[in-house]
């Protein structure tokens, strides 16, 4: 028998299977050092322990996409090694915040099968449970990826394919507890912009460009211990190319959003996002965001739902006529991010 | 109205403005082994608790310089932005030590002003100080940079052009609290020499060179917060090419020097500096120190005054028979250095 | 005098001379987090305090690897700086766990010498200890190497040629303080496999590739203060290329072997090694392990004794018909691990 793991086929995955994913990782002041030499990372309540203690938390948490992709990297062999491609998330929620010397482990359960009508492979969708070292639970989201199967004549399951809301509703975001803006300093934050202040509809040229070195992207992708090898492994593609984790890009774009978005200070909810087009070490990627809604969540307290693209070429730019994603596109994601009201 | 930064013009600033700048950033063991990794960093008290707690601190400090390059960074935004050149820095004090945890934000006041004759830009002095999270001022340093106008028909300001010490004296050098040398470990540290060791106007070829990578300048400059588009954005050039921020260069230049001045432990001062030429990724940087000036500061504590070259020839080299920089010469840095007298 | 380091060359070095080397390093979060960015490391215990504390020990040690990386870049300067080969390893052994914020500092023993017959250099066999804050000793090997002679006149020393162990006994494995392997979870380490599950013979192709970039393996390198000119000046060899550490190697396989060797928790020993052949930018390293020996350390803790290969080419490729190692492959390990029995 092999020892090293084969990753999981199809045919492996059954409804209501729950699979919890090696290994519990300590998050601390190292990855939050490293976040920010990864990306132009400022958002201050994420930078700063005097400005997290100002707005009523225990100190500065740990950023919430170090979060989602310690959480993500985790389920990579046992859920993409054999995928063929990551075809979405859904309902992604931050449950309660993370603190430097907090233990991360991951969890999934299957909640959607669907073989493809080629009868090669299918779709599976997981809804995955990040937790902390007391077992409670920190972040939580479905993705669905297509996977190959081993043997091509293994029966096809029951299709289930699971009801997913477009976007998380305002009243289902959880504020961290002890959060409140009520003696926010906006000088320090960098930007006087409210909620308010964004109008439903308004979009934003972050302005900035980072062109991308093969060392950065990996250096982020093993820090959330993910080992796709397709990232790693310049003589797995016929082109001799890695390449980058999604996730890079989702913090890379998250990071450029800082200026005309300092004040939207956590992440609150992934309502969905796609991967539009695979990115490579040499591109310059910027940002623009897109206002989608808005909502009170609490007092003092609001929260902005945003589209946050990313691309390597011209701002504003998302779909062609005919309605796919233009090729510069990388990234189009919808989340909600909590703002002073 | 715009929502992102578009950065301070010369008509922007008035004598006596103060500016709080953004975003409050906490310090700690995750920077320092980030800044062990980036630069050749040796010396003895940065490096150990132990040997820190030898010389009567209370741990290990951050380095001087990631006290200087966070501080600076933070003032990019309001200050340096729409800069043309960075002309300066004088007065430079390193007024009480940072130690891991610890939160720093930046202030400057506007000291200076002066339109150029073409009516295009002019000269901003600010005097910058970094300040901790019980508001107790760590660094201050005075800076002066050529910002461009907006409106070039903007009335000229009254010129004020501030007086500045060509050196800090030695009795304006603050000893870091507790600070001795008495039962310091000369093998521990790596090098024997004391300050009377070394004769003023002797020079020191620090050997090693260090060839500059992409990522890693890149790295370092987030690592700081600064944003400047010219260090990140390939695109922005018409050379295609990444300028290197100067402080990268002066961290690497010091770290080098720990080869010949190993016990020139912390900085106390910087006098002046230059940014001689610019540097690019595939640039091999040497260093080379001149001793200028010697001063006891406490019972057995002394301070060098040490010119710090940093350049990609010949050690040795600095000035042309026209009395400009020659073009492989990088910087030129004036400061004062703690050491064992 | 010249106030740089010289070196020490082959005429320096005594029988029985004890070098205690600078400087004294502080090994914390930041450390761990970088080893993580760095390499594709995993192992349980190194990763999450929760399933150190589930072990029995006080939280997450620091990484083997990162002791003997910090270890021995403190030795560079006084024992390699002048070498022409580095020959090998033998009698290392791990003594007692580093935690965060241990301060670790090197000592060396001169146990052997040996002038080659061409004059020009001799052999130097190194007793290196480890040792933390309290003098207690972390980690001890033997290293030797050739080194230059300054002058070729200078007298031939005695021959001393210490008797070296081939493999650390299992009886002298030390087993960490108050580990334990009982309540072990194989699902969060990944893999179910105990030392009753490999077989003495058997060999494992660890899969994965990892293609090295300059930034990466000189990030490494100065981590551990180790300052080599030959991996940092792209100037210093003919060809323009930086030569990347060998323990950059050992980590990188070490890392890979993680698939198929899980839960090979912590290294106690290691009991030679060869760096085979030159490593460079560029190259794509892969590992492949063979389980050498099998060994009962203490109630429900087993030791493997595992040969540990890194190639740029084909698994299990390891010396040609003529006995010596074949062109692809870089590092050659013989270590013992810990794993649950």
């Amino acid at each position: 028998m092999t020892k090293t793991n084969p990753g999981r086929f199809f045919e492996d995955y059954t409804i209501g299977q729950t699979i919890r994913h090696a290994v519990p990782r300590t998050v601390a002041e190292g990855e939050r050092a490293l976040y920010t030499a990864l990306y132009p990372q400022r958002f201050a309540v994420a930078s700063s322990d005097a400005f997290a203690l100002e707005c009523g938390l225990d100190g500065s948490p740990i950023d919430d996409l170090i979060t989602f992709h310690t959480v993500f990297g985790k389920t990579v062999p046992d859920i993409s090694l054999n995928a063929v491609a990551n075809l979405g998330y859904a309902e992604g929620r931050f449950l309660q915040s993370v603190f430097p010397g907090d233990t991360l482990r991951s969890e999934s359960e299957v909640i959607g099968l669907k073989q493809n009508s080629n009868g090669k492979s299918g779709v599976v969708w997981v809804r995955t449970t990040g937790l902390n070292q007391s077992d409670e639970p920190v972040l939580s989201y479905v993705r669905w990826v297509m996977v190959r199967k081993r043997d091509v004549d293994a029966p096809a399951p029951e299709t289930v394919i699971p009801d997913l809301a477009d976007v998380v509703p305002p009243e289902a975001l959880i504020v961290p507890e002890g959060l409140t803006f009520d003696s926010y300093d906006f000088a320090l934050a960098g930007e006087p912009h409210r909620a308010a202040d964004y109008e439903i509809g308004e979009r934003i040229d972050h302005v900035d460009g980072v062109t991308i070195e093969e060392a950065e992207h990996m250096l982020a992708t093993r820090l959330w211990q993910n080992t796709a090898k397709v990232h790693f492994d310049a003589t797995h593609r016929e082109d001799g190319r890695r390449l980058i984790y999604g996730g890079h890009i989702i913090s890379l774009a998250r990071a450029l959003s800082f200026n005309g978005l300092a004040n939207a200070q956590m992440i609150a909810a992934i309502n969905g996002g796609a991967h539009a087009n695979p990115c490579f070490a040499g591109d310059t990627v910027r940002a623009w965001s897109e206002v989608l809604d808005r909502a009170q969540v609490a007092p003092g307290i609001a929260a902005l739902r945003l589209r946050l693209v990313a691309t390597r070429g011209a701002a504003f730019a998302l779909r062609g006529e005919d309605g796919k994603y233009l090729p510069d596109v990388l990234l189009d994601l919808d989340y909600w991010a909590l703002i002073p009201a």
